[in-house]
């Protein structure tokens, strides 16, 4: 052990507490209430969230949701869920078809909303989503999307140094996203897979984060895309029963994947930088790994998300003889979340990033910052890169600019 | 995203509590406390943890942690805590020199005990805590000893791996566990660093875990060892008031280091095989490398707590042209631990350590299993290691028996 | 050390002779000469390599080459030194605007001829050269392009895995072939960055290499690209005096940069697997950066020219919990080229490749095996290539055919 | 391709030469072969090395050593070769055993001498060993000892930095040197594995290389020891006929194996820093690791030889946040030997140490420095260590200062 030790203060009085409802409690809604009951007991928050409710279809399921992850309450239909008395801030972790229909009730029911990503699974419901959260705006209520990997350590602490201009002017922006669980072709068929659902594979599931981060990053939009996708592996074993995940096993017979296994596209961002990304399900053996590396005229950064705690950073500016991609432990204390974890050295982890959401937007509640970074504007500039990306890919990888962008 | 999603059953019946005491609230306090509200959130435990009462000499810090932590309630008498009704566990997160009086006044209070590492100052101390564990045990008490980098994933998934007799016949086994937060002369004389509090110095404090770490994995006992240790700095700025942690800053004037800033020994194990460690607090830019390397006639395994997700495994069997090192991202399902977890390639952090910590006692306390690894019978040995190391560095290091290990 | 010592056979006479005259001598005319003096020092050779006569226009500087690389005569006028009796074998390092010429002529001459790649600046070039080839081929020469990563032990390893199916239906190739020399805008204007010399800039000369290696590697051509190339600094200082080489400092003024800084594509090889290409010279940090990775259904591959001794290779036909990508050092006698070099673990270096490529032609030549690979049809499919990223480039980054590969 | 080319000037006027005489034609011998034929091809010399003769005992062989490496001459007595007009300059590159007899005999007979490591088999013979270069330098005759990994670049470029305080007053020096080629118990019992050929095992082998470059980087001895040795496997297969190399695999029994395995030591230098020290050939996966590790108060360092383009720096000046273990690629014109190399990210391998050996002697004869580093009176303190290491060893690991080292 090294560092630190407590230094709490001595404030006894509680603060004010936040009452949250989640809609989903599959895979992502494991990680926000982590994410949920950690925030207040990690951070000194202004805000005390209280899991108040969560909501699914299956009554046992949900029930059983709410036992396990500590909700107060389990709610069958979303609708009253997103009215109750003491939920003020509904968090949406369904699949991406049912994103607007819930958050545009929460807000419209004076809700603050948090929406996992990609916003929506189309750019109509996604500017749909904005008009409602700009209204809500207009009311003091706050609408965030939930592109966690901002809150990274490593990758807040990347947009630091390129906005402290360690960098310069940017010339490439490399993102790639290798995840191999498709790779069998004997993985069932389930709502991912199935373009009604999940609007589109890997593209929206991982190039999604990809194309947030660049642009995040960068500080900058990305204005035209060319495009490649492909589906390797055609037909997938139906699930037995109900989809409603993936690890499901049981099958009937096999179905058609409506979406893709892999897309890849290049692009420019308005500053004349050039871009490419790849996000994949088939790559055997990356797990995780969401990579990305600038180049500028000052130096570069490079990342892995399989490694999340470290960021690679040169700096151009030294002289050759002692430059070297430096390995840089985000674990200090003088990095992005870092004042309220463990001494250097002790690694956090992926659901780190759900604490970090959940604190940030209970910050934005407390101060009645109506726009916190990502905003669903930010989650519909995503979605339309993705539209564009689609659109290029149709028409023999074209380069189709981005609506929008400026440039 | 990928894999694994919620899968739950529809088991109602909420599992009966077990009442968990803390004392101690500084760094050890807060990772343990994440650990126990933490545990049956993610795994299925037979018994649920309740964070019943936390203690603290200071009374007005200790409820600031209770309420910042979220214990039930608060005690500034450790003696008053551990024999609560509510409490049927108790947690020692102070230093060393308290953990004998408490661990054993609380089994002898017919509580269960978790008693962070190293399990005491001194031998003869740990003596005691054996005997009191051992008489406890017979009355159906648990008693374990805090050396949480077992429940790295990685580490426990290394220990599967020789047992399965992958790396063969043992030849090395080589740990450092280096840090740098004494680097600056200018750091404080926290308790620490003087003798009477903390014991020794980098030895106990890391050394403890290396020593622990290499006979766990190796299945055997250290059976002598050959040690050099240094203090470098030798005197230090005063704290300014009572010495609660390491990153209090106020000073005056300057005091002596009295125990080791790093130690080296060498030594056997029963086996035969060839040991190496290195404990030090001023290595600049290692912030917690606990690095080990284990070679045998079979295989070989790395690993390095600054990517604590990974481990690296060379199988000897190979055909030489296509043998090397493969670096194994330990998360997937079938890994230890990992089955509550998240999908493959999404990390897991330092603090779940303390979890896996909480879920193991748990099954142990519920299945009556009265000698759960580490047990404090394994925490004395470290300590009879511990004390030969010293013994040697004081007698010019000649190779000095580990009392009580085979051979 | 370790391993591996002398066992030379008695084998007294000497092998008869090949005289090499090499045209060009600036770096790569160090490297290849390095490559003839060594190759049969190292390797048994059936012919005795013999650097008869160097060539190039400065009667100085050529003759100060000879001096100093060790060749018997210096010629100014390369079409007298293509006719030398004593010259068997023609080495071509100019730059790319005067291979056909030269080739095409040491052909006619009747020599066995190695070409620097790219084989030429235009792909109506690089028929003519196959066309030569082919009817020199007829009279029993040899013709070989110098892809000389092909010779990394590494590369020509990866490619034996994939021959062996260790890697199985190809998904994914990706390749990035990165430096940073064009960085500072204020790096001269030499003849690379002319398009009347160099062709294109990143792209044929980094371009070519991962072109190739792609194809090399997945055994199968590429059959369409989509591209977006970027000229960043568009003026850079004029060379004081002839333009020779790039560490030339001295200007009057700037002018314009008429080749591609970088260089985006993505593309379909014949079998429907995906693939990417970076080239660029405005890369800050990546030295020499050619990176590539290769994901199968069986396994994958990667590799990074800047640790060329290395290839990482994951099996997934391995039980999940105990893949991963493994380090292989590949510096094994059973690995390509390695019988000949020093024991395991003693690596090997860049110019190593030129040692391979001299000990491969030269066995051609021996055996008669006048189509070895790679070929000038080899070489005209990589300039086919080129010229359909430059041609997708012009048009909007439309999908391009690659004419005469199969699909 | 980037960066350099040819920029040679127009001297016409050959250098003289240094004929050279080389006794011993193994692994050893085929690489000094490969550093004579190719230093003066690469740097500009005063000196241009003459393969003059080589020697060795088997007529058949030598002769067909001298064939393939490209010596002039053969001899097998070394007595005649190190008498030879022509011969102005004794490499020796025999077993330890004989190294003592040959190098006086050299120096006596009035030629500089390059001996390979280690010096001798004991301390006697190293110490007239010096006495005889003491001798020969007032004749104005070099001596060198063939540490040849300070020619590695990042060895020479870490001196450098710490010779320019960037690393501060050092705590710490670790080196490992892990080989595995007797990992096998059925590998022979070659000359290595004898005690009165090789003198000692992995402790004269590998150890003598790790002292060495300790002691050369931190610019200050060891002054005493601490040390286990141990010999895993103690009968082996005999060889069937002459043990000449490593590589011979018949066998008739098995006989004993009289040196160490594995030597482990730790020790302090001069100025206070702890070291230690790992020398082993029984440690699977690890082909040539020879790793480094200095941690200093102003910043660390660290290598590994499998990786031999590369060095690690942390500068701890640097702010917390920014700061990390940096890769520096050793490939630039300002790095140690890189002058006449590659352009950057071209790497070197092994045998370029050899290269950059032959061209440090031939500046040194040529210059009249004699006592060019590391001078024979450097090898007799790594003698004196080695001597102290086993004495350590013999007496139960007790503290053995090192004879002659300053405290």
């Amino acid at each position: 052990m090294a560092g630190k030790e407590q230094r709490d203060s001595d404030s006894e009085a509680a603060p004010p507490t936040l009452g949250v409802g989640m809609v989903g409690y599959a895979f992502m809604g494991a990680a926000h209430s982590q994410g949920w009951r950690t925030a207040g007991r990690v951070f000194d928050l202004p805000l005390r969230p209280v899991l108040a409710a969560i909501g699914g279809r299956d009554a046992v399921a949900v029930r059983a949701a709410a036992a396990k992850h500590g909700w107060a309450a389990a709610e069958t239909d979303w609708r009253t869920l997103v009215t109750r008395d003491d939920v003020q801030l509904v968090d949406v972790c369904t699949p991406g078809d049912s994103h607007a229909e819930i958050a545009i009730a929460a807000l419209e029911a004076g809700k603050h909303v948090l929406c996992e990503k990609p916003l929506a699974n189309s750019v109509a419901e996604a500017e749909a989503m904005v008009a409602a959260a700009e209204a809500a705006a207009a009311r003091g209520q706050v609408a965030m999307v939930g592109f966690n990997y901002r809150r990274v350590p490593a990758i807040a602490y990347a947009r630091r140094l390129i906005a402290e201009n360690r960098i310069g002017a940017l010339r490439h922006v490399r993102v790639t996203y290798l995840q191999d669980w498709l790779v069998d072709p004997d993985f069932p068929l389930t709502w991912r897979l199935e373009r009604e659902h999940a609007g589109s594979g890997a593209l929206g599931d991982l190039g999604a984060h990809a194309v947030d981060l660049a642009q995040y990053l960068a500080g900058e939009p990305l204005v035209g895309v060319s495009a490649l996708t492909e589906t390797f592996v055609r037909e997938r074993p139906l699930l037995a029963g109900a989809s409603t995940g993936l690890s499901a096993t049981g099958s009937n017979g096999r179905g058609p994947v409506t979406v893709d296994d892999a897309a890849l596209f290049t692009g420019r961002l308005a500053s004349g930088a050039l871009a490419s990304f790849e996000a994949t399900r088939m790559a055997a053996g990356r797990k995780n790994a969401l990579r990305l590396e600038i180049n500028g005229e000052r130096g570069s950064l490079a990342f892995d998300l399989e490694r999340l705690n470290e960021l690679s950073f040169h700096d151009h500016t030294e002289p050759a003889a002692s430059a070297g991609f430096r390995r840089i432990l985000v674990t200090e204390s003088a990095h992005p979340y870092l004042e309220a974890w463990w001494p250097p050295g002790h690694a956090l982890g992926y659901e780190h990033t759900f604490v970090h959401q959940a604190r940030d937007i209970v910050h934005a509640v407390a101060s009645g910052n109506t726009a916190p970074a990502p905003s669903f504007a930010d989650g519909l500039q995503v979605q339309r890169v993705l539209a564009a990306v689609e659109e290029s890919a149709e028409k023999n990888a074209v380069y189709t600019p981005v609506p929008g962008s400026a440039g």
